[in-house]
């Protein structure tokens, strides 16, 4: 197995992902190429003495940057070390592919590059969050800002099979992310996306509101892009404003100061549940092979569990379990 | 000045009801009409003792349930609690509204009963929430799930309102939710409400992320009300699942115990910033009269906030500052 890196991605490129490579291709035992500035990267390699056979750098001139568009980079950054490991990707040069770059670049240039599998109508990008006992896979959280019924009915299909490979979830529960519960609630697509999923064989068990979302009551959390990069979003948001307000708390006086000595270490174990840049990268679903975004702020250590999950991924048999049901989902509505 | 109280709205009523109101017609010397089953609210009051010449009762002979559904309540429900006290309203025994019950009931009884102001396509229901270091208005919050940029513009000028008239900011800094902050991101409803924010006078920042919305970067936060209420149900299910982890991090063993009893005081104020219960009701902006929208689980202290904040809203000169303004639009667009 061969994992495609795009070694100029994230803030931390290209020192993070090359030390995250080096050590997964160790523990892992695969290859990995890692697709950047060579002289830059071989500079890197050299100055921590890393040593592996299995790490091989394919020279790529240009970068695409965080605040590029999407469509005009992929059409004119071909030299890009995302485009041309986009290719390489598509061509079988490499099993699977993991990019802390540009989020709209990289689902955009997969979609027209890596391309979706037959029948997929749209690829989502979704996130392993961690909920109040466990974790959770939301998706959409991007790449579609407009959803219809049906993309968002093989967003439940697409991560239902997700959880059930990867984590071996028999039969994962899956929640439409709505504004009430009962059926009439919402906007018209939730309406009719709730109806739609209430006929499929999934374990749908219905509309939930966002306040269940972070007490674990899904293990799949399907809505359209929009709504996605909300809970996303706001969670980190709201997260960084807490904690800071606790920090505040406990340097009031110096009862509170103590209290924080004491408290340190359970309430770091804490944070560090409750961040979901430790649960690795956000799987692209839809797409032929895996793509694997990992978090623009990455270091070492997450493009390390980044490359793990790319691995497992491609292992899982995901991809054909989504092919076969996606073209059994078509069958289906041919014959109603 | 008379406010017009749903008695029997809310999980508290008529109990809590009733404590708010005959400390609010005292503190802030207004007649108050409490509407619901005169034999209960009356043996409440004989219970407690208490006699306020300004409180009187208005009988209702039933009662409009949590899960009602809200056109059909409205429709048969005539001698409910809140359908009476809307009725009062419109035809002016009273000034302002205040109820705990049924939201989807209020907001379109409102809009049937009470009436929009003239121009107004839709009423939108706010809520105050905390930030970092002060409050926002966040609206809709479950009002209108599908909007149109037209709504979302009026959504942004009745919040700079109310914001302008109850909170004395004199340009409230208003913001769109959005998945970017770049022009071309979002919806396509998200793009074209801001294309159109951009015209106005008002003191528009452009499209913020949900990250930013906790740490206060505006005042006014315009969504619709799918997205709203996502953000307050989110909100309060990451408060209840985090406050619950700390709770647990402070159970842990005997020195984090200790550090529980060191910094308690101090949490509890922190945790008491944060509960926007404490910030008095939802108002539901647009209608010919004042409405304020309860929280459900409102105690006694709620309904006094609440009922101080519906004195507030008819004396501030809002409802006839947002008339003022929706037909100057209206004329510009006409004009356009």
């Amino acid at each position: 197995m061969r994992i495609i890196i795009d070694a100029m991605g994230g803030d931390n490129a290209p020192s993070a992902v090359v030390d995250g490579a080096f050590r997964a291709a160790t523990d892992f035992n695969v290859a990995v190429s890692l697709v950047g500035d060579e002289s830059k990267i071989a500079a890197y390699i050299k100055e921590k003495g890393y040593s592996n056979d299995k790490v091989s750098i394919v020279h790529a001139s240009e970068v695409i940057a965080m605040d590029d568009n999407p469509i005009d980079v992929i059409k004119n950054k071909k030299d890009s070390s995302m485009v041309v490991a986009m290719n390489m990707l598509s061509i079988g040069e490499g099993d699977a592919l993991v990019s802390a770059g540009n989020t709209g670049a990289l689902v955009t240039g997969s979609t027209l590059i890596v391309k979706r599998i037959r029948n997929v109508r749209r690829a989502a990008l979704g996130t392993l969050m961690p909920t109040k006992d466990a974790f959770m896979l939301l998706l959409d959280v991007g790449a579609n800002s407009d959803c219809t019924p049906q993309f968002l009915h093989q967003f439940a299909v697409m991560g239902s099979v997700y959880m059930n490979k990867l984590y071996r979830l028999d039969a994962p529960k899956v929640g439409l992310v709505n504004i009430g519960t009962e059926d009439e609630k919402g906007s018209d697509v939730a309406v009719a996306t709730n109806k739609l999923l209430k006929k499929t064989d999934l374990n749908y068990i219905g509309n939930i509101e966002a306040r269940d979302i972070p007490a674990g009551v899904a293990d799949v959390v399907v809505c359209d892009g929009f709504t996605g990069n909300i809970i996303l979003k706001l969670t980190e948001g709201l997260a960084h404003v807490l904690f800071g307000k606790i920090r505040a708390v406990f340097k009031s006086n110096i009862f509170t100061k103590l209290a924080a000595l004491l408290v340190k270490r359970k309430f770091m174990e804490f944070k560090k549940s409750m961040d979901y840049t430790e649960y690795g990268g956000a799987p692209l679903l839809g797409l032929r092979k895996p793509v694997i975004k990992a978090h623009g702020s990455s270091d070492a250590n997450a493009f390390y569990h980044a490359i793990r999950q790319a691995v497992n991924y491609t292992k899982s048999g995901i991809i054909e379990e989504i092919a076969t049901k996606v073209a059994a989902d078509k069958e289906e509505s041919a014959d109603a």
